[in-house]
């Protein structure tokens, strides 16, 4: 008996298999027979592209049975794969014998036609047997893997940061509580309720970044990388923003901002070439039915120097663009999608670090400039997305670092560990946080969150 | 200026910086002088050893100063890498300038004396600047690796799950539930609390398993893989379980049991070979300090093929053995710790999978055998620590899946995506999972959960 085999080593390596006789198993995908013959074209997940698969009354026996069997269900085929150097595809398969291993009941809702993005969430349990799911949750795996990869070659320590946490100081207004009190008979004490006799015995949320923690590893490992869950409870409902998402987030000791700027290009670089270079099928399919320009501009990116701009010169920029935006712009503001997009898009026409921002519209933990107005952050904005990361190097001088949270009413007691860390030993140093989705949006060119976590959650929506 | 450079280089790569003069910058880990000249062993956590750097008075301007250094301090050193063949160490730097970048106050609290595992944990934030935490977690970290790396050669899609999950029909009693509700002015309708008006319009809770999602997309690209957190609010104190952990769940489209135990067979051993691979200093430290047989049982591991028993043959090999167990055994009775371990440890002495368990004490989603008492799940035990993966094949048959159900009193409703995949090309599948944290203590040694996990959640416990 033939090895079993995967589409995907026919279409990598067909030399091997060519007028060889090979089984596979896989989904129809289409079904089309006259009285004499049929074909179908198989797919198997393993790959983008499907098989076609030749099968004849007078070679099956089951020909009336393969002639019905219906879109998703799923088949064996043994049968000698041949070269068809006249037709679309390369090769097919002419059937020596068809199986169905499982039907499909006629509703099923993936028939041939067309589907809008929208239809396709409610059935978010089948889309990745469309195209353009199959093309997105693989290239979502491929950059994941990039990500890992870039790291661990460079010698980074990938940290779990906890996603249960009981740090009431991260902005709780956003967070989502998490309990196991019986919320009919909550325990009180002095009209306040009784956290103590909850789980954790204290108030606990899920984090909105592992940044914190990550920094007390920076300082043990040096190089240092997150890769998890994180969470919002922002009752916002636009295309860019999930209640859950995936951020990366690396935190190296003895870098500054400079250092933290080029970590974060050639990330950005290594995970577009990783996944132009592992996923061309799939990429020329967005290319023609998402987004036209797509390939341009990410080779493009991949071959062209980022740009670094200060946020008083992006100010000054916009100030004499002579163009009307919705926001009016003057020094002290913070940056809205539409400055972001005409800074990148229009003037620069390519991705933008930009630098240096004011304090006052940026986090505590941002290391103080010599002019005391601003911080040594860095956002990348890229063209068609906007901003993709937010980093910056940590303030770790701990006498300003202590004034800062005094000036913001940050108790320092909640952060005695992260003070601690600016007491022994507590060098410069600098990280930034991805969010794994944007870049996936960046990749593929689909323009909604929704369409790019295998099941979304946002306001009012938590299916599957 | 030399190019600054990594105390992993020197290990790894030697030759090439023999007799040149190098930068490093590190942290100090000891500190000792006489009036003439001091040693200093700088750790820059990029590698599990330390160099020495040896510094005269003659040679440095800063003697004074230098020596008084304090061990954590973070410092740089330029100087010439010479070779000491006569020495414990292989080689050390002779500094020709030395400065202090980052103090360290004297209340360190990582001195040189050893400290208790439970004392390290209630400063988590410094542990991994510990020989054993460092090198527990760079293990964590190369484990989690290799585990990508297994499943992304063998063509499987990463997977991400949901962590907040609407299905209230995983085992609500252990789930932490989520909301956003003002709890002390909770809305209430019929005296019920009105769910429709929190965050997601409905209950929700931290997954306990990602595994019903897997399976939509085990069945569109045939291999996936999940590896994400998941959550248990379970109230147990022991040193084998944690509130929060992480979870690797494979799911394979087309495979039956034993294909489901041949992946996870392999998996084990590539994570293995791969973390005595690219861990070898880590891994003998565990062997000289924290479990004296590791290296022997994870070697033999690697080259032993793992047994296969099904229930019905263990449970008859525990009550022929005539030993006394404090849960005593017999068909229908699930396996205790005590009896995983007398099988794994002293009967085979290997890893061995259990198969076919009887209905009762597996979940409703394995696939009914033959015999319509046991079903196909495959639990594997290791010596040692017993459990580290459950699996199974899942039912596929709709009809013999929908009476399951029923039996079990739970709804077909609230599995309607989960049933449809019984529907459309439903073919046979099976998956597993691995605790990870599981894993990583087999790997290492460590005995507690809470020493394998950067910041643990247990009960009563979210700190950091």
């Amino acid at each position: 008996m033939k090895k079993e085999l995967q589409i995907k080593d026919f279409f990598r390596n067909i030399e091997s298999y060519l007028d060889q006789e090979v089984t596979i198993r896989g989904w129809v995908r289409t079904n089309r027979s006259s009285n004499k013959f049929g074909f179908i074209e198989i797919n198997d997940g393993t790959f983008f592209k499907s098989v076609q698969v030749v099968y004849e009354q007078e070679t099956i026996g089951n020909f009336e049975q393969i002639a019905k069997a219906s879109i998703s269900a799923a088949v064996m085929v043994r049968g000698i794969l041949v070269a068809t150097p006249q037709a679309k595809q390369p090769f097919e398969i002419k059937a020596l014998e068809v199986s169905v291993e499982a039907g499909a009941d006629p509703d099923y809702p993936l028939q041939k036609k067309r589907h809008s993005l929208e239809f396709l969430r409610e059935i978010a349990h089948l889309r990745p047997r469309s195209n353009t799911f199959a093309a997105v949750f693989r290239v979502r795996s491929l950059a994941a893997y990039a990500i890992h990869q870039f790291f661990q070659e460079n010698n980074f320590v990938y940290v779990h940061t906890p996603i249960i946490t009981g740090s009431d100081c991260e902005g709780a207004g956003e967070m989502f509580r998490i309990t196991t009190l019986d919320l009919k008979e909550l325990p009180m004490q002095d009209g306040c309720i009784d956290y103590s006799q909850d789980f954790f015995g204290k108030e606990t949320s899920l984090t909105v970044s592992g940044q914190l923690e990550a920094e007390t590893f920076a300082l043990a490992f040096r190089n240092v990388y997150t890769f998890g869950p994180t969470f919002r409870a922002e009752n916002s409902n636009t295309a860019r923003h999930a209640s859950e998402f995936w951020m990366i987030e690396p935190e190296v000791a003895f870098a500054d901002l400079n250092d933290n700027m080029n970590l974060a290009e050639s990330m950005i670089k290594y995970i577009i070439h990783y996944v132009l270079e592992n996923a061309p099928e799939e990429m020329e399919f967005f290319n023609n039915f998402i987004d036209k320009g797509l390939l341009e501009r990410l080779n493009n990116l991949v071959s062209s120097d980022f740009e670094r701009v200060t946020y008083t010169e992006a100010v000054d920029l916009l100030m004499k663009s002579g163009r009307e935006f919705q926001f009016p712009v003057q020094w002290g503001v913070d940056l809205q999608t539409e400055h972001e997009r005409y800074l990148t898009e229009e003037v620069y026409k390519k991705p933008i670090f930009v630098t240096d921002y004011p304090k006052e519209i940026k986090a505590f933990y941002m290391r103080l400039n010599e002019d005391d107005k601003t911080v040594a952050a860095c956002d990348l904005l890229v063209p068609g997305v906007g901003e993709i990361i937010g980093g910056s190097q940590r303030e770790e001088r701990y006498d300003v670092l202590s004034a800062r949270m005094k000036e913001l009413g940050l108790e320092e007691k909640n952060y005695w560990w992260y003070m601690d860390l600016r007491k022994y030993g507590g060098v410069k140093h600098a990280g930034y946080g991805l969010g794994f989705e944007r870049i996936i949006m960046y990749l593929t060119g689909m323009s909604n969150i929704r369409d790019v976590v295998p099941f979304p959650r946002t306001p009012k929506n938590a299916e599957f």
